[in-house]
């Protein structure tokens, strides 16, 4: 099957199990004194995603937030997060996401970002992003006082990485909070123009790379490299301007 | 016209001029060194929104965010805000809303808070509020611990209001941003439990009230009483969760 039919059927798998399902109660997968909501559609999701990919291509690796990890030898791995702003999802907002990321010699090569709450797939190919099979690119914006930007939640960072945030912050022209993954494929669309988040997990940002990229934008960690095991994330829509917020956050 | 009638009939008025309208460019409306966007849809629609009162209700005053008062002496008033969330429409992001009250002697008793992009009109009537003509109720939750809590922005809590935000912020099981009216719609709806904010103006707050009091719910001020005027709302699922919303705050 080609690579993006076969991702448009992952997402109608996915939306299949998550969308329509009334607001669903939560799970707290944190211990006592933390929160970290899981709910059976997130669990029901990745599990329609991982036997649509055992069917279609049986020797690849799979990832995912819920159950782990099988075949870690293979050379191709699929991320999936079935559920990313479950906290979104729980709350009746409409901005939580699916994400599954094809990962090749551990470089996320192509993957998406589903909005089905919004009706909104977004498909990061190598050299294009298709919003609903159209092509998106990247506002080119290219300095931070003209730059809208978006984080999900100014609380998530810690010690050092606050007051860094915060400089940012006050260098842009306005700032969104609350979009988890959905703030990356609005930047894709040329709605936002740099995102800036610490702590995601390799199934919160593989999807993100082939989707920024693909559109034209800049997606690196918060140093001006791309080592994103740390977590920290910053995406823009040029490269002056992921240089720039690259130099606050330092 | 009937009321609920007349108010479908202004939602309708208003989503002609907004949906499907290309993401606006924003002027500033504030001066050197702030932001406050508006853009050619917020006057579009207010003036849309605007001649169809005229036409209706010749003889009530009216008052918007764009084009001031007229008729100040009317013992009815029409409170306007053609786009609350400007920043989420410019950034392509679908939580932007059109908010409406109908002021009786100074109390807002009916009004709607609309998201065109997500097809959600929320009709707030004494004794009822409806989502797209479903009647709603608030989820009743009644501890702190329990709430899901919404606030738009922390950094917008100037001074001493940012601690006491920051109190009910740790006394909550979990905190979304980003959501301007749009979260006192999924409030109503039982969705969200709480929601803090600051700095609202009239056209702001007005929509909500009988939006939020329609569906069970409380909303008042950071004292425990009913005063908006200085912009500070509590808005909660139950008496108990305001009031110890308000113990926190105070």
């Amino acid at each position: 099957m080609e690579l993006t039919t076969f991702l448009r059927h992952l997402s109608a798998t996915a939306r299949s199990v998550t969308l329509g399902a009334p607001v669903p109660d939560a799970d707290n997968k944190a211990g006592a004194g933390a929160y970290d909501p899981v709910t059976e559609i997130d669990r029901a999701a990745e599990r329609a995603l991982r036997t649509a990919i055992e069917e279609a291509f049986p020797q690849d690796g799979i990832e995912g937030e819920e159950y782990g990890l099988v075949r870690a030898e293979a050379p191709r791995r699929w991320l999936l997060d079935p559920v990313d702003g479950t906290r979104a999802l729980i709350c009746g907002l409409p901005s939580w996401t699916t994400l599954v990321a094809l990962v090749e010699e551990g470089e996320p090569t192509a993957g998406f970002i589903d909005a089905p709450a919004l009706g909104e797939l977004m498909i990061g190919l190598p050299g294009a992003t298709m919003l609903n099979d159209r092509p998106v690119r990247v506002s080119g914006c290219a300095t931070l006082a003209d730059a809208r930007l978006s984080s999900t939640d100014p609380y998530l960072f810690a010690g050092a990485e606050a007051a860094a945030f915060d400089r940012v912050r006050r260098a842009v022209r306005l700032t969104r909070f609350g979009y988890d993954a959905l703030a990356y494929a609005r930047l894709a669309a040329g709605h936002l123009d740099l995102v800036v988040e610490s702590g995601l997990h390799r199934h919160d940002w593989a999807a993100l790379v082939p989707v920024v990229r693909g559109a034209g934008g800049i997606i690196g960690d918060w140093e001006g490299g791309s080592d994103f095991s740390q977590g920290r994330i910053v995406a823009a829509a040029s490269t002056a301007l992921y240089e720039q917020a690259v130099a606050q956050l330092r």
